[in-house]
C-alpha cells in the first residue's frame, strides 16, 4: 500500500475563486471597447495576445493587465483614447484586489491535514500576487512550505520533490487543471487528484485523458480527499 | 573564528547590468512624452507612480512597464495616443529581452565556490523575468538553491535560513544594494558583503550606514571575495 509523505495543493480555482475574476474583467474590458469592436473580436485578440507574450510575461494579472491594452490598441486600429486605457488598468488593480473567497471544504481539508501530514502550497503566477492571496485566505499557517512555479512543468515539479527528498509515489497533487496540476504529476509517477472548477481558461484546457494512469482519482467535492487519505497519509483506495 | 555554511548572491546589478537598462528606457519614455512635458514632470511622475504602484505590483519589469504608461496618461493630461502607448509597450519588452551582461569577476568567483560552499542566488522582481536571466548567464549550474523573494526585508531572509537549517552567522550575503542585501542581513546577525554598483535606483537608497555592525565588510571588486573566505568558509579577515 502507497504511503503519502507530502501533500500538494495548487491555489487559484481549487483553494479558492479566481477565474470568474478575469472573466468579469474580460467582459468588463469588452464593453469599454464597443465602440471599437465587437466581443468575439476583443476576446479572440485577447487570447491570442496573451499566448503570444506568454513566453516573455509568464502568467498573472500584470501581464494580462499589459495583453488587455494591446487589445484595445489593435482591436480600436489605434484610435483607442488614453481615458478607456487608464480604466483598463483600474480594472487591473481591481483584479489585483479582489477578495479571496475559499471554496466549498478548502478550510476544513486543510486544518485536517496540517498536524499530519505536511502540504505545500503549488501555485503559478504573480509572486507578491499570489502572496497576498496567501495572506489573504488566512490559510499560510497550513502549509509546510509555498512554490511559486514560472510554470508547471514536469521539471518544475521534479525539482520541487528532489527539494522535498521524497519518491514520485510519496506525493500527491490536488488541483483543477489537468494539464498544470494533474498530467505532469501522472508522468512523474506521482498521485494527482483532479477536482474540476466549473470555468477554466482555454489555455488549460487539454484533450489527455488521464484515466489510463493508475495513481490519478477524480473527485467532486474537496472533503473527498478525507476518504481517500487516512491521517498517516495511507491511501484507502486502489492502486 | 566563523565559519560560512552558506554563501548568497544578489542577482541584478551583483552578477549581472540591470538598472542601466531601466535608466535608458526611461530616458526613450521621455522622448516619446516630449511633447506633452519635460523630462523632470516625466521622471517625478513616473518614480510617484512606480512607489504608489509598488505594493501591489511588486518589483519587476511588468510593473515598470505599467506605471510608465501610467506616466504617459497623466503627464499628457489624457492626450497621449494610443501609438505611443504601444511604443511604450515595444520598449517594456526590449527591456525584458536584453542581453545578460556579467560584471567582473563574477564567473570566477562563481566557479571557485561552486564546488566548496554552497551558494544561493537571492533575488526580487517578476519570477520568469529572473528566471530567464539566470538561464541566459550560463551560471545556473553555480547555484545550489534560487530564492526569488517578493521583497528582500528581514523577515524573508529568516525565512530563508530556516529552510537552508543554518544559524545566521552562518550566512554570507553578497550583493550591491544596502537595502535590501546588506541592512537586513547584518540586522539578522549574517555577515554581508557591499559591492557598489555606479547606478542605483532613488528607492534603493538608504541614510542608514552599516559601519556599525561588525558582520559588515565593503570590497569594491567581486574578486576581493576569494580574500575574505577561504574555500573552507572560513573568515580570513576581522570579527
Amino acid at each position: 500500500m502507497s504511503k503519502i509523505k507530502v501533500l500538494g495543493f495548487d491555489a487559484d480555482d481549487t483553494l479558492w475563486v479566481n477565474e470568474i475574476y478575469y472573466r468579469e474583467t474580460e467582459r468588463e474590458l469588452v464593453k469599454l471597447l464597443k465602440d471599437f469592436a465587437d466581443e468575439k473580436t476583443v476576446m479572440e485578440q485577447l487570447y491570442h495576445l496573451e499566448i503570444q507574450n506568454l513566453p516573455l510575461y509568464g502568467y498573472g494579472a500584470k501581464g494580462f493587465m499589459l495583453s488587455m491594452i494591446e487589445t484595445a490598441i489593435q482591436t480600436s486600429g489605434h484610435r483607442v483614447p488614453a481615458q478607456i486605457i487608464e480604466k483598463i488598468i483600474g480594472l487591473g488593480k481591481e483584479l489585483l484586489n479582489k477578495p479571496v473567497i475559499l471554496l466549498d471544504g478548502v478550510r476544513e481539508v486543510l486544518e485536517y491535514f496540517k498536524t499530519k501530514i505536511p502540504v505545500v502550497l503549488v501555485t503559478k503566477g504573480d509572486l507578491l500576487d499570489q502572496e497576498r492571496k496567501l495572506r489573504k485566505s488566512g490559510l499560510a499557517s497550513c502549509f509546510h512550505h509555498i512554490e511559486i512555479m514560472s510554470d508547471k512543468q514536469e521539471e518544475n515539479y521534479r525539482k520541487l520533490l528532489q527539494r522535498l527528498t521524497i519518491q514520485p509515489e510519496e506525493f500527491m497533487m490536488i488541483g483543477n487543471s489537468l494539464k498544470s496540476d494533474v498530467l505532469p504529476l501522472l508522468k512523474l509517477g506521482s498521485w494527482a487528484v483532479h477536482i474540476p472548477y466549473h470555468t477554466t481558461w482555454i489555455h488549460e484546457k487539454t484533450n489527455e485523458d488521464p484515466h489510463q494512469w493508475e495513481r490519478f482519482i477524480a473527485i467532486k467535492k474537496l472533503a473527498a480527499l478525507l476518504d481517500i487519505l487516512d491521517n498517516e497519509g495511507n491511501i484507502l483506495i486502489h492502486e
